[in-house]
């Protein structure tokens, strides 16, 4: 159940009202709202609410309104919120702010090495990608490895090479955060929290992520074998948090065949915008695990409707100390970048057949 | 270990090596070539030919040449055939030619009922997926259905109807062939014999339909939960049976999320244009098993660089006798149309950006 | 709905019924029924009986009543039979018999190479096999191979020798039937009638197989992603086309791990015993694809129930035209057949804690 | 690259192989060792070995020896490791203690509700299943759930009654840790720490459960999608930071029927005791998903030569708060507990064939 708060509630009546809601719930902390679209909204377990409950707080004059959403996710549903989620990236530490998701955003591309190695290859990537055409630096700090043995990211000297990199490029940095105690560190230098499909239900991780004090949005990337329910649920533990900017990632499924690394499940970019209200981006890189077929599935990503891609690039893909060989030349990129401009003024209806 | 004929080698030159390759085989039948882009072609177990062997095969004066693929499969082999191979349907019974695979083809849409259900719902259906710019009709006489207890098709009857709607549109038909005995009388009827998923690898039944007398394409639907190299093995049944023109149909694999009713494979698509020279056409229909995501699907397989679509559509797909929640109506597939030549035209460089 | 027919009902009352059920299902071919524990059945689509169908059913001298399992199976469900279905395997070309499921029958091991080599191997494996305690005979002479090129089987000579091997023996014989044509010579020579993981869901062959001239037996495997309604619907074609005796035979379904070559899915045991009254047995040697897996994998099955093995032994496995890297020694063999025994008697309850 | 540490060395010696140890692998860290089967070890990637460090490793006096497996994970593998790790449970907080894994160990049952509710839910259920013949208590303080709006656990309220219900019966208690910070409160009441699965390869948590200060082992759940290798490798984390007793529990992994929650894949036993020492046990309630199943998995379970089963047991499962439907009733476990046994002792050979 999903309760609107009126904007124009005196602090008496909105006090009240959360006295009541504390109540309902037998909690003792304060309820967390979230701001979605200029309403504040508190969603509750609906089996909480019996009859008695709802009509008392229908009464409740700092109330506005009831929903009740009939999927177990409840503010990512399009069922309450119709209107397509848009969030603003980069407006915190300087960058160039760009705007992801809702109705007529351009897609927002994000790219940059799978891991910050150097101040050397971090530049010259950030300045390759930006003239590339991406909007968004991405490269990872702190890498989850299978292997205890492999490279696992340079840490908070990695964050500062990424803020180094937003000064000179001016793009907004994608980072990942792997635990709780590392949210605040990594907020104090990224411009989007990224989970990684390891955590992707790290449920402590996802409520800290969602309370970072920065209110910076963050990427959910799509658990190995999660559905969309599933997946959807995890989103909801950050809204339900008191952050309304998540943004889902696509990076391919656990399948059977080894020729490629995962399996890219695109229809999930025309279901989730029919379900949820939250901008989806395409991972063509970790999907595909190959570098020559990151420029066919960006495209087709596009095609599908995805808001945005997330695409490794490395000026020298061979040398990569991580996943090099997915990672495309900043020149490939720079056609990704023009192919998604064009299918995207396709989509609108702004070109026309030969 | 494929062995290319030289065209010019006299008959007796010809007697000679075909006797030399039974004896190396050990096959009392004729040896079963193949013409794969003029050539004639005869592909062998590899492990089969020693070194003496391949030494009496370099003396054959009608040997043009020896080539090993590194890959199981090897006519379907891209290290083969370097070249794509385009395939012309329609040329047997009567209806307007069209061409699918190769380097420039348009891509090619095939579209019309799940079931042939009678002659007024398929006439009326063919006449609309014409006017929505389909090329190539399908619809199934013989159905494969989960239950004994569903509807199983028309059978021969639905043949029948598929050959008036060619006459009616000039659309050439494709149709299912589901067991060896019938695939005679399919061919009778049919421009293109279907193999369905359930009988992707169904061996004998592939071989007759190789060797079907109206020397008819194949398409080879992809197994609900077959690796890329099984299904070019599945191909390479065909064309080692001496029928170089298979065109191969990913309609979605088995996965987890009961969400749709397939994972869409798109990634397979510029996959299997690295490995091999056949066509590969794209089943947005069963692959989603949801109508509403069939336009958007279809438009990211093209962007995907699929040289085709087959769609399920019904005029009134509520009251269709199989599969209606997956078909789309002639006006949307009208929009599937018109998005696919835009989006082939972008790929070829033939639209800038707006 | 399934009807009962009345055992003693006259032939006119019998006729009289056929011919209501030929008009209510519009069918001009004689209606098929089964005999099943001993009673005579037919069942028909219920979306075909309308209130006024059943009315007419039920005034019918000749039905002895109406069932309506709530399952689209219906005569494999255990809603409609309680009783565990007990097969005669082996009475027909002169083995010795052996009964497989059923409340309380032993667990029948059936053991032989993958393939027929030659009459030495054959004899040889089928004394050693016959030795180790098993009671029926396994060996493929059609082999479906994932290659065109890979050995593809004896053929008809297969199926010679391994009707000279029941002689030698008296082990019945199990062995592959891959397409329609085939299934009266196969059943010239086999005891069962095994349909492979590739063409569970070949609709024509499971028909075919099942109105095999002798009456024998089908061991229908899983296929490589079938669900378990599926399973049971592919059975259910079987039963519906006359065919009482059904096998299922679990052989793992594919997944993403590669150590293993498929994942067996023991717990089907259990839950198949709920759903179905047919026997089931295990295939531990396609599922592993390790020959060192066999054994503990054969315990494990025979634990959770199964009412068989099927397994590859070989006298040389590493000599094995065909997955040798699967088949266990016999003196493995014996051991399996051994803890076989000790299991079943401990679920019995025959056996005390030492 | 492993380095088995002299336990004779001096303290300088010793020093000065650390020294050695941190100029080659770049640390200024203090190195980790682990003190396996009594040997003291250090495991580092071997690529950073080369002939140089490898002669220098070798010169020094406290190296004992340098073992190199041929696979990823290094101290988890049984190329190093022969014998089987035997791990002491409940020997820190007062409980009785039990020996899991090892040659000759009896299979080990933990039992409990899959959440702890109340006090007497839980004193009722220890005192159940400790009657039922489990050796240890199993229960959720804080619960990983798919959607916020579920019941997320007692927390440390839950860890208090688990410490209680330990006193009451002595059973050691084992529960799950979700977050890096939470691990110490845990390992200030619990026997072992449990992973689940959807923190299989949350690192970070892997790392701080390994170096929980009262050294208790850690069981660690499959991840829903894991492959064997990237089991091993989360395991060889912990092994790695100094954490000898790691217990492997397989809990099923994702599939598509939905019949089942997972599919419980038992050949991980016999195959995990091939390449690895460490122990493993069966999850047959969160794998089935179906509390009719749990008695037959768990029976194959150790028929497959696990050693040990947990198992989600519950008074009165339909009105458990959380996974009623897989929790069986204690009368029920006893009979896991006594078949559990009779199979332990018919694999050793203690029985003979009635």
């Amino acid at each position: 159940m999903i309760i609107t708060i009126n904007n124009e509630a005196s602090s008496e009546a909105r006090a009240e009202l959360m006295e009541l809601l504390c109540r309902i719930t037998g909690s003792k902390l304060p309820i967390t709202t979230t701001i979605m679209q200029k309403r504040e909204v508190v969603a509750l377990d609906s089996g909480m609410i019996d009859a008695q409950a709802e009509r008392a707080l229908r009464e409740q004059s700092a109330v506005e309104g009831l929903h009740n959403p009939k999927t177990a996710y409840q503010l990512a549903s399009k069922a309450f919120q119709a209107e397509r989620t848009s969030i603003v990236i980069g407006n915190v530490h300087g960058g160039n702010p760009v705007t992801i998701g809702g109705e007529h955003a351009n897609p927002v591309i994000m790219a940059g090495p799978c891991a910050v190695e150097d101040r050397k290859q971090l530049m010259e990537t950030a300045l390759a990608v930006k003239n590339a055409g991406a909007q968004v630096l991405r490269g990872g700090a702190f890498k989850p490895r299978t292997s205890p043995y492999q490279f696992q990211g340079l840490g908070i000297e990695g964050l500062h090479l990424l803020a180094e990199a937003r000064e000179l490029t001016g793009l907004p940095v994608i980072t990942e955060v792997m635990e709780p105690e590392m949210v605040e560190a990594v907020a104090q230098h990224a411009d989007i929290l990224q989970i990684g499909t390891r955590n992707a239900q790290n449920f402590p991780l996802l409520l800290k992520a969602a309370r970072n004090s920065k209110r910076l949005p963050v990427l959910l990337k799509r658990g190995l074998a999660m559905t969309i329910d599933e997946w959807l649920l995890a989103a909801e533990y950050i809204l339900a948090a008191g952050n309304p900017n998540v943004i889902l990632c696509e990076r391919g499924i656990r399948s059977y065949d080894p020729q490629t690394r995962n399996v890219l499940d695109l229809t999930v970019v025309p279901l989730l915008h029919q379900l949820t209200h939250l901008p989806v981006v395409i991972d063509p890189s970790h999907s595909t695990g190959r570098r020559e077929l990151v420029p066919t599935m960006s495209r087709a990503g596009i095609a599908s409707e995805a808001d945005g891609l997330i695409i490794e690039s490395h000026p020298d893909p061979d040398k990569a100390l991580c996943d090099g060989r997915q990672s495309v030349r900043p020149e490939t990129l720079e056609r990704i970048v023009l192919e998604a401009q064009m299918i995207t003024n396709m989509i609108r209806g702004e070109v026309s057949v030969a």
